[in-house]
């Protein structure tokens, strides 16, 4: 694979960063409160998010019986597809339009809490959703002020969409995943029960589990903010790269995720370790709001949007995709060999983190010894050993390329340039790891 | 010293914790955004507060000029106490009520903070100032709503007030400090220039500096939140107790100021090392606002309360005073000898994170390496051997006992019960250090 070499600093480079504020509600027994929560922010009459499996759960009815206690008026919208479109986007925000609601409540995975982030924001400035949408695709219109209060109350340990401004969906015509980023996205309240994940297949808290580290391990590798020139004033980009914030929540949550993944998939009844898991999710959450992700996520579109063969564990009774965390995380050890060259001690100092031995370890085998611990992780808690496991040949290289070149938004918080031939070589190398 | 044990957990104790949101933007540089960032919250008219040393600084001038780049119509109010009283307050809040502002702005240390926090709430919900005072010595009403905006910028690496939601005074004719907390008073921004800190004396950065360093650490071994019983829906205090978050960011802290702190003081030109203390004290900010200091906070009040005579180095140009973060660490070690074996792990993790040498350590010796490590970065700093160089003597100590065993409310978050004996016995201690 030819060498990546870092952005250099520069002279006049950026020096400042911020921290958009999230308030956080973490704790087994946290959705009993949600009602109260929702009263004290004015909420009288709430659209609940859900999505039809989550609908029929116990989390739901605890979520209901909060809300009726503290005397809030609620109806449920449970057509929440997975992985949404611009059309169930649509519908969604149809009947947030139509219900007189002054707040939003999600509960589920990201594809419903993006969908209530979306609802909500039709709902209070309506417009097309395209206006709204990133440029180039759509026009970028910014969000013109705050929407209704939304407490956003994951049921995976994935996404982290509860603390981020940012709503993802595929446009059906043009086969993209695109979305709509703005701080007023960002939910009122993340409120987090790690008791929403107790009844997971082992396979879904792999996938999300493996979401949430390479969020961390992206943002901790992201290009550094420093490297970045110093933006006009208010032209600050959201993801801003590492930065010294960033760091500290990413690296907690590549140390409790090397700590307890392996163990909250593989050991049915080890609850603790699905407990931490979700609390890692949170902080690498707001890590990558704050910082970005980079190759793995920007590769993992493609994957996912190619495939529609695959069936993988613990989503059986779902429609055969690619899991989104799969699809990251299948990239994510041929991604970090090829970054290591580009910050080698931040590679070994993320590798350690995730426990890997790095006594006598030289910087330079940063990148290698993240993959080597990642990859072990992956063959530890059943994943598949490559793209080709997954059903990918040689031949779909230039295609998997195609959709992720195109993913330049990511592409940019890589902490070195990314060719076409870069991506080629990685998909290459990420077909098979054992 | 009597050996302190620690609080159990409990069966049915607390399961969930909260992070407030803290809208942070940190780096040199940042104060000239500041008219950027007042106009995005809707600021047209600001009070801007300091006092007489900032006022002639070039961080003021820098600030004045970003607001009025922006079109911000500003007043300065100039005339605020260090260690603020309620007759400051008063006329603060005088100040504001006259003014007609849409937002408030502090440039200074936390005396300055607070007094902008409360010259906003009362201008916002006239009342006398003590219907808002903690309870017994006020009447704790709670603040009715949302207040103006405000931005905090802090010119000293100490208080963290940017991120908290708390106000301190001197009442003075109770001769006690007490304040107000809610979670309204927390700024709408904290922005964190640590250029505002060059210029400040040596001494001024050390007894900041070690105030932040005992936030971090009383935070971190401060009582677990599982310890308390789970609180009734909606009651759970603002200090909840060392919780995996709040860890996060104070161990971060630890570890920042225990590499850069005695570099910033005994190094004139280490701009850098300043730089980090700046980013630690938001960071410690924002651990303790999150989980509540303890017994070296409790046991200041009284040492900076009956002493009127002391002139610290770096305070020269002041009324003779014990400066508060001196107040602070001059107990510390000996606080920290204390509760020691009420949190072995969590005190020798401490240790380590501020720089000590652990190899060979036992978690018993946590809290003697904790305060070994400190007091050598006290000595190394030039900070006085103990209270009999402040001026105190056995005779004293009854005296600031009644003071600090008062301080029921901080004592509560110590890891162990506390009674006037220990505090008469750590006190005891803290006379010598070397």
């Amino acid at each position: 694979m030819s060498p990546s070499t870092a952005f250099p600093a520069l002279a006049n480079g950026e020096t400042v960063f911020t921290v958009p504020a999230s308030t956080i509600k973490y704790g087994p027994g946290a959705l009993n409160e949600l009602g109260d929560d929702a009263k004290r922010l004015g909420i009288t009459r709430a659209a609940l998010f859900t999505d039809e499996h989550v609908v029929e759960t116990e989390p739901l009815k605890t979520a209901l019986d909060a809300l009726q206690a503290a005397g809030v008026e609620t109806v449920v919208f449970d057509a929440v597809k997975v992985e949404p479109t611009d059309d169930s986007f649509r519908i969604a925000a149809q009947f947030a339009s139509e219900g007189s609601f002054d707040g939003y409540i999600s509960l589920g995975g990201g594809s419903v809490i993006d969908t209530a982030k979306i609802a909500n924001l039709l709902a209070t400035y309506p417009d097309d959703l395209m206006a709204y949408v990133n440029a180039p695709i759509g026009q970028a219109k910014p969000v013109p002020g705050p929407i209704k209060p939304h407490i956003a109350c994951p049921t995976t340990c994935g996404t982290g969409s509860e603390t981020t401004g940012v709503a993802v969906f595929d446009l059906v015509r043009e086969q993209v995943k695109t979305g709509i980023s703005s701080v007023h996205l960002r939910p009122a309240l993340a409120l987090v029960d790690p008791v929403t994940t107790e009844s997971l297949p082992a396979g879904v808290i792999a996938a999300t589990g493996f979401d949430v580290l390479t969020h961390a391990i992206e943002s901790f590798t992201a290009r550094p903010y420093r490297t970045r020139e110093k933006p006009a004033l208010g032209a600050r980009p959201p993801y801003q790269g590492a930065n010294p914030f960033s760091d500290i929540g990413a690296e907690a949550a590549i140390r409790i995720g090397g700590e307890h993944l392996v163990a909250a998939v593989c050991e049915p009844d080890n609850i603790e370790a699905r407990h931490h898991l979700m609390f890692a999710a949170t902080l690498a959450g707001q890590a990558f709001g704050n910082a970005g992700v980079h190759i793995p996520h920007a590769m993992s579109y493609s994957v996912a949007g190619l495939n529609h063969e695959y069936v993988a564990k613990g989503y059986e009774n779902a429609n055969p995709m690619v899991p989104h965390g799969l699809s990251v995380v299948i990239n994510a050890p041929a991604a970090f060999r090829f970054t290591g060259p580009a910050g080698p001690e931040r590679h070994l100092h993320a590798a350690a983190a995730l426990g890997a031995d790095i006594s006598n370890a030289a910087p330079a085998d940063g990148g290698e010894l993240l993959a080597l611990r990642l990859s072990d992780m992956m063959r530890a808690t059943g994943l598949p050993s490559g793209l080709a496991e997954i059903g990918y040949t040689d031949d779909d290289i230039p295609a998997l390329v195609k959709g992720s070149y195109a993913q330049q938004r990511l592409l940019a918080q890589a902490p070195c340039p990314v060719s076409e031939e870069n991506l080629a070589e990685i998909y290459q190398a990420a077909m098979k790891y054992w």
